[in-house]
C-alpha cells in the first residue's frame, strides 16, 4: 500500500510564457520509454515479484520506485505550468480560443484532454507496458536499472540543451540529479555483488557543470541523498552508504521519510476547453459540497 | 509524493496448489483494460490535471488513485502465489524443470519473467496508456470512472465463477467488494452534481449474493467504507458520507488513512528460473550486507 | 446485411482555401478513441452480440451503427475537402508540387494517401479495435454508450473553436447535434430501465448557445429526431419517444428510413500524387468502360 | 449512407456441439488481417477517397465494401454460434460455470465480452487500421484488393481443413466462394485496364473441389454473381461482365439489390456471464418497452 | 549467414544545408509500411520459410532480401545526412544548441537519438512486424511482393516531389530505380509461373521521364540490372532474363555478386547530444584502442 | 551492403517429432524482445548512426550486427523443423489435416504462415522496432548491449529446461554460447573505457555447467572466438583481445570471415497447406525454369 502526500518534490516555478512545445519536448519525461511512468513501474514490478532472501535490495527498489510516483506528478504538472494560457479562456467559440491547437505538436493535449498533460512521450506514442523489464534475475535487474537511469539523464540533458523556460528547467535539472542519485544506488548495489563499477572514470559519464540548476540542486548534496519513502525500517541505508560509486568525492546518506517539497500548482477553470466544464448552476452545486463537513471516522489501524 | 507502507490491503492466503492457468485469468485484473494498473493511473491523471475551484473532488481522486496502488500489489502477488510451485525448483536442466511453461497459457511467467507477474492482460495483451481516460470534464471523469469501476466488478464477478483456488477467491472478492464502493463514490459525486443516480433501481447491478467470500467481506461494512489513503486532511468525506447511492441501506464511512493491511507473502529463490540468482557465492555477498548496519539520517522534514 | 444509399448524411460546403492543419484535426472524428469508426464498431458488435429478448434495445443499437456508416463516409469526405488543393496539380516534380507535404501535421495525407483521409486519429495513432466496448451487459453497454458519445461531442466542440473553415465546421455542427440525439437515445435506453437520468439538470451539458450553426440545425429539430436507417420495423421508437431526458423540452421523434442526404463531392485527379494515376491512355481504356453498358439481372430476393 | 436489412447473407445452421477453439480460429476472419473487417474497411476507404473520373470503379468498390458488412455479421455470428452453450448457464458461481475459460484459447470471449465474439484476430491481436491499404492510385488498389482476397481465401481454405463443424464450414464456405467471386471482380477490373490477367492459369489458384460445402454453393453459381448492394444504379455491371477471368468457363452476372439472406440468430441471455444481466425486475422493466408502441413519422425523404 | 561490406549500394553526395523535415519524410523510406526495413524482412522470411523444389525463386528471393539490407544502410545514412549540422555543436548548454528539435517533425532524432534516423516511418509509428507478409504460398508471395515494391516505388516518386535536396534527391531517385527493377523480378517471376503479366502496357506504371536523377540512373541500365549479392551460384539468373516484362524495350540482365559501391559517411562527435560521448579522456583511452594490433586468425573456414 | 552465404551457423539436427509448443517456445529468440531480430536491428541501428572517430567499435558493432543476421537464419529454420510434420500431408480436407492447428499455441503457425516460422515472441506479440535501442551515446550503448546480450542468454538458459528436443537444444545450447561470447565483446569494449568490468567475480553470470550441449560446443572454444562477418580489415580485434574480461580464464580470439556453416534444411511442399501450392500443372513451369540456364554477368566490382 502507499500513502498519499499532497506536495510535489520539487519547486514548480512559473513558466512564463506558455510553451506547448516545450510542454511536448517533457512529455518525453511522463510517458517515454525512458520516463518517469516507466521507472516507477518497473521498480514495482521488480519490487513485487522480487525473489529470495535478499531484503535490503527488495527495499531499495520500492524506496526509488515510491520517489518515481513523485517524478510523475512533478513532470505532468510542469507539463500543465507549460500550456496554462496557451489557449484565451473565451466562452466564444467565434473567437476561435482554441487555435492554438493546430500550431501545437500534440493536439491531444487541447483536444483529447483539457489542455493538459497526457500519458505519452515526446513523439506522441502512447506508454506500452512493454517497456518495463523485470527478468526476475537480481543482478540482470540492477545492470539494467543503472542503464536506465543514465539513459533518462541523457534525455534530460538533451532536454536542457531545448529550452530555458523556468519551469521546463527546475524540473529538468531536479530530474537530473535525481537519475545520477539513482544511478549510483544501482551502482552500489552491483559493487555490494562483486562489481568494482568504477576504478578509474565516472562511466556512464555526462558532463552537467555547465548547468547553473544543476549546480544549485548539487551544492545542496541531492546527488548524493536518497530518502526512504517510508516510516518504516528500510534496508537501503545497508547498500547506499560510504563514498559514492563514481569517484566523484560524493558521500551517500540516506535519509528517513521524504523530502519536505512544495506546493502543488492549482489551474483554473478553462471554460473554452470545458474543463472542469462546470457551468455557474453546478458550480454553486460543488461549492455547496466544500462548504459541508464530512465525518471522517478514524482507521481501524 | 507518496510514501510506501509494506503491506497488502488484504489478506492472501496460500493458493492450494499451483495454477497457472488462474494465474493468466487474473492477469486481466492487473494489466487489463479494466485491471488495476488503469484505474490507478487513470484517476492519477484525472488528479493531476485537475482544473478549478473544486478540491473534494480532487482529494477523493487522490484517494483512489492510492487504494488502486495497493490493488495492484495484491494481484500482483496473488499471481505470484497461483504460480508458486509450478515449476520444478532443480538446477539440473536435464530434468526439464520448466516443461511446465509448455503448457500454460503465458509462457512469459516464466520465459521473460522469473516465475511471476507481467504487465499484460489475461490474453497476454502489453498494458497500455491509450486507455487512460481523462477528458479535463468533471462530469464525463465521473460517469466514465463510475463505468469503468463496474466493468472492471463485472470482470471479476467472472473470475469468480472460473476458479475456486482459494488465494483466487480471496483477492477476486475483495475486489468485487471495494470496485462497489468505488462505484459508489462516483455516484455521490455525479449525485452532489444534481443527477439522481437512481430513484428506482440499483445500477448498473450484479447479485453477488451468492459469493460466500463476498458476503463475508460485506458483513464488515467494506462495501460503504473508503480510506482516505493520506495523513492529510481529505474532501473526500464532503462527498462520501449518508446513505448509499444504490438504495441497498448502505451507510457510507470514511475513515483517516489506510486499513491496517496484511503481510507481504516471500517468495522464495528459483534456481530453475535463475530468479534471483544468487548462487553460493553472490548469496554470501549479499547476506553480508543485511548484517552491516547503515547510517540514515533523518529527513529534512 | 447492408444496403448503400450513395449520399451523404449531411450538405458539405466547399473550404475555402486548403487546410491541411484543420483536415488532420479532423481526423480525431474519423479515427480517434471517440470517433466514427470507432461509434460504428462499438454498436455493430454490441448488436451482433446481444443476448436475450429485449429486442428494441437491440434495434435502436443497429440503427445507430448505421447512422454512424454514414457519419465517417461525412468526416473522411470533409477531410478530403480541406486537403483539395493543399499541393499543385503539376506533374513536374521539379517544381515540388507536393512540397507542402513537409509542413503539414499529417505526412501521410500526401505520401502513403493521395492527398485524402486516413483511418488515423489527429496525433496519427492507427485506429485500433482495443477502442471498441462491448461487456455483454445491457445496462453497462448503454452507460459506456452514453459516455462515449458526450466524450465525442465535447472533442467535437473543442474542434469548433479550433477553425472556422466552412466545410469543417458544417461537418463538426452537425456531429455535434447528432451526438447530443444519441445521448438522449441511450439515456432513454436507461430510463426504461429504472435511472432517472436527471432529475435536476442535464448532464453531461456542454453549451453550445454560441454556435450558430448546430442552433441552425437544432431549429430543424435536428437534435431530437432518430432515423431508424432501414426499411424494416424496428423497436427504436418504442424506447425514443415522449420528452428529451435532459430537461431541454424536446420532444423526441423517429422517422422512418434516412435522412434525404446530400451528394457526394467529386474529387479530380491529382497527377502529382499519382492519384488515380489513370494516364492518357488508361483514361481512354476506363473511358470505354463507362460506355459500355453491363446486363444487370434483377436480385433473386 | 447505409440502410440495415436484418438478415444474414447465408444461412447459419446451429454448430451443433460448442467450440470455443473453432470460435477462435475463425477470428481470423473477423479480425484478422486479412478478415472481413479488414476488407469492409479498405474497400470503403478506397471508395470514399476516390478520385477522377472513373466512376464504374468507385461503385465497384462501394458495393463491395458493402457486401463485406454483411460479411462481418456472418462471421461474428458464427463465433457467437461456437461459444453457445460453451459455458454452464447457471447463477450459481460456487459451480464455476466458467471453467471453461480457463481451458479456451481465448479467455477474453468469455472474460471481456459476454461469451461472444470479438474484434481481434485468431491469435488474439486486436484489428488494427493499419492493414486498411489505400495508395490512391487505382491500379495498385485493385492489385492489392486482388491480393487480399486471395490470401483471405488461403486462410479460409486452411481453415477449412482444421474443423467440420457444421456451422463453422457453413460460414467458412461462404467466404470461400465470396472470396473467389471478388477475387474476380478485381482481376476483371484489372483486365479493363490492360493487364491480361491470365491467358494460361487462373492465377492464384486453390483448389476447392474436395470440399462438398463449397462445391454446393458453386453449384448455385454463388462464384460469379454479384450483387450491387443498392438500390441505386450502379456502375459495377460495366466492369464485373462477360467471361470469368480465370478461364474457368464462369459466366459473370450481376444482380441489383442484396441476396435473400437468412434469418439472424437469437442469442439467449446468459446470466453466468451478467449478459445481458437483465434480471427479474429489469427483464419486467425491459418487456414493457416491447408492448409499447412508439410512434414513428415518415422520414423526410 | 551473411558477409559485411562496408560500403553503400549508391553515392551519397552531402546534404547542402541540413533539413530535419526532408529527414523525417525521408524516413518512410526506413521505417514505412513500404520501407526498406520492410522489404528486407519480408524477403528474408520468405527466403527462411520456403517450401517445396523451386530453388530459383527461394534464390531470387535471397538476393533480394541481401540487396534490401544495403537499401536499409542507404536510406539512414540519408537520413543522417540531412540531420548533419541541424543543431549547434556547442557543449554551452545556455546557448539552446538543440532548440532546433522543437521546430523539427520528429523530436526523437534529437531527443532519443543523437541527432540520427529511427526505425519509424515519417509519421513517427515504430516499425511494426505485422507488415511482414509470408503466405507460404508461392504465387501469392510473389503477387504481394511486386504490389509492395510498386506501392514502395509510388511513395518514392512523391518523396521526390517533396524536396530537391541533393543528398534526398539521390537516394530517393536510386531506390526508384530498383523498386523498378524488383517489379520485374516479381513480374518475371509470375510470368514463369503462367500470368501474361502485361500484353498491352507496362502495369502498374508510374511515369518517371521528368525525374533527372532517375534518367541518369537509367541511362545506366540500372533498372533491368539484378545482382545476385553472393558469391555463390544462384538460381536468379534462370527466372531474370530475356525481355523486360513491362514492354519498355529492356534487355535484363543478371550481375554476380554486388554493385561497386560508395564509401560509407563518416559522421563527427556531436558533443551537444553526448553522442558519441567521448570526452577527452574517454577519446584518449578509444584511440589508444586504434593504434593496438589484435591478432586475427584465420576463420577456420 | 551485404553478401549472402547459403549456409547456417551451426548445425540442425531433425527435431525428431514434430513439437508446435516447442516451436512457439523458440519464437521468443526469432521475435522477441530479446531475440535475434532485436539483436540484429539494434546492431545494425548503432553502426549506421555511429558517431566519431572511434572505427574498432563501429566495426564490432558491424561484425555481430552480421553474425546475427545468421542466428535469426538459424531461429527460424529450428521453428520449420519443430513444425514439420504437425500437420498431416493429406489434399482432402475432410480428413482435417490441419486440426492439429487449433490444438497449438500459436495457430498463425499454420493459418497464416505455411506451417513456419512468424515474426513474433512466444506470447504472439509481432515484433516491434520499439524495442530497438541507439542512445547515440557509445558507453550507454555498450552497457545496455552487454545487458542485451545477457538477457537473450538467460532467457535460452530457461528455454533449455523447457524441452529436450534434439534440434531445439542444438540450437538454444548454441545461442547460450554466443550470447556469453557476445557478452564478453561488450564488456571488453567497455574495459577499454575504463570500467573494470569484473575484478571479482563474473557479473552477470549463469552457470551452464549442466548442459551438456553447451559444455561440448565450450570444448570447441566457441565461448571466446569472435568472427569478424567480413573479408575486409575489422577493428574488431583491437578490442576482443587478450584474457576473457569474465574471470574464466579464456582465451580471446578473432577468427576472419566466417563459420564454415552448416547446410539449410529443405522443407517438401505442403499441399494441406497450399504451399508453396504448385500443383502438377504449375510445378511442371517451374522445373521447366530449373533447367533453363540463365545468362549470369561478372559484376561491374
Amino acid at each position: 500500500m502507499f500513502l498519499s502526500i499532497n506536495k510535489l518534490p520539487n519547486n514548480l516555478p512559473a513558466a512564463g510564457k506558455p510553451d506547448p512545445k516545450a510542454a511536448q519536448a517533457l512529455q518525453e519525461g511522463l510517458g517515454g520509454q525512458f520516463g518517469e511512468m516507466r521507472t516507477m513501474m518497473q521498480y514495482l514490478f521488480q519490487n513485487m515479484n522480487f525473489r529470495g532472501d535478499a531484503k535490503p535490495y527488495q527495499d531499495l527498489l520500492r524506496s526509488i520506485a515510491t520517489e518515481e510516483m513523485g517524478h510523475v506528478e512533478l513532470v505532468a504538472n510542469t507539463i500543465n505550468m507549460l500550456l496554462e494560457g496557451a489557449s484565451t479562456p473565451s466562452e466564444q467559440p467565434e473567437e476561435l480560443p482554441l487555435s492554438i491547437a493546430l500550431e501545437s505538436p500534440n493536439i491531444h493535449h487541447f483536444l483529447v484532454a483539457g489542455q493538459s498533460s497526457r500519458p505519452v512521450d515526446a513523439a506522441g506514442n502512447p506508454w506500452s507496458a512493454t517497456y518495463v523489464y523485470d527478468s526476475g534475475n537480481l543482478v540482470l535487474n540492477m545492470i539494467y536499472n543503472l542503464m536506465l537511469e543514465a539513459t533518462g539523464r541523457l534525455q534530460k540533458c538533451r532536454l536542457y540543451a531545448m529550452s530555458n523556460n523556468k519551469a521546463f528547467r527546475a524540473t529538468v535539472s531536479y530530474l537530473i540529479v535525481r537519475d545520477l542519485v539513482h544511478e549510483k544506488v544501482f551502482a552500489k548495489a552491483l559493487e555490494t555483488l562483486g562489481v568494482q563499477w568504477n576504478k578509474a572514470l565516472p562511466i556512464p559519464r555526462i558532463d552537467t557543470s555547465g548547468m547553473k540548476e544543476v549546480k544549485e540542486l548539487e551544492s545542496r548534496n541531492l546527488h548524493n541523498q536518497m530518502w526512504t519513502f517510508t516510516n518504516e525500517t528500510s534496508g537501503l541505508a545497508q547498500i547506499f552508504k560510504g563514498s559514492s560509486p563514481f569517484d566523484d568525492g560524493g558521500k551517500l546518506e540516506v535519509l528517513e521519510g521524504h523530502p519536505e517539497g512544495a506546493n502543488m500548482p492549482f489551474f483554473p477553470d478553462a471554460p473554452q476547453e470545458y474543463a472542469s466544464g462546470l457551468d455557474t448552476e453546478l458550480r454553486k452545486l460543488a461549492q455547496h459540497v466544500h462548504k459541508t463537513t464530512g465525518t471522517t471516522g478514524k482507521s481501524k489501524t
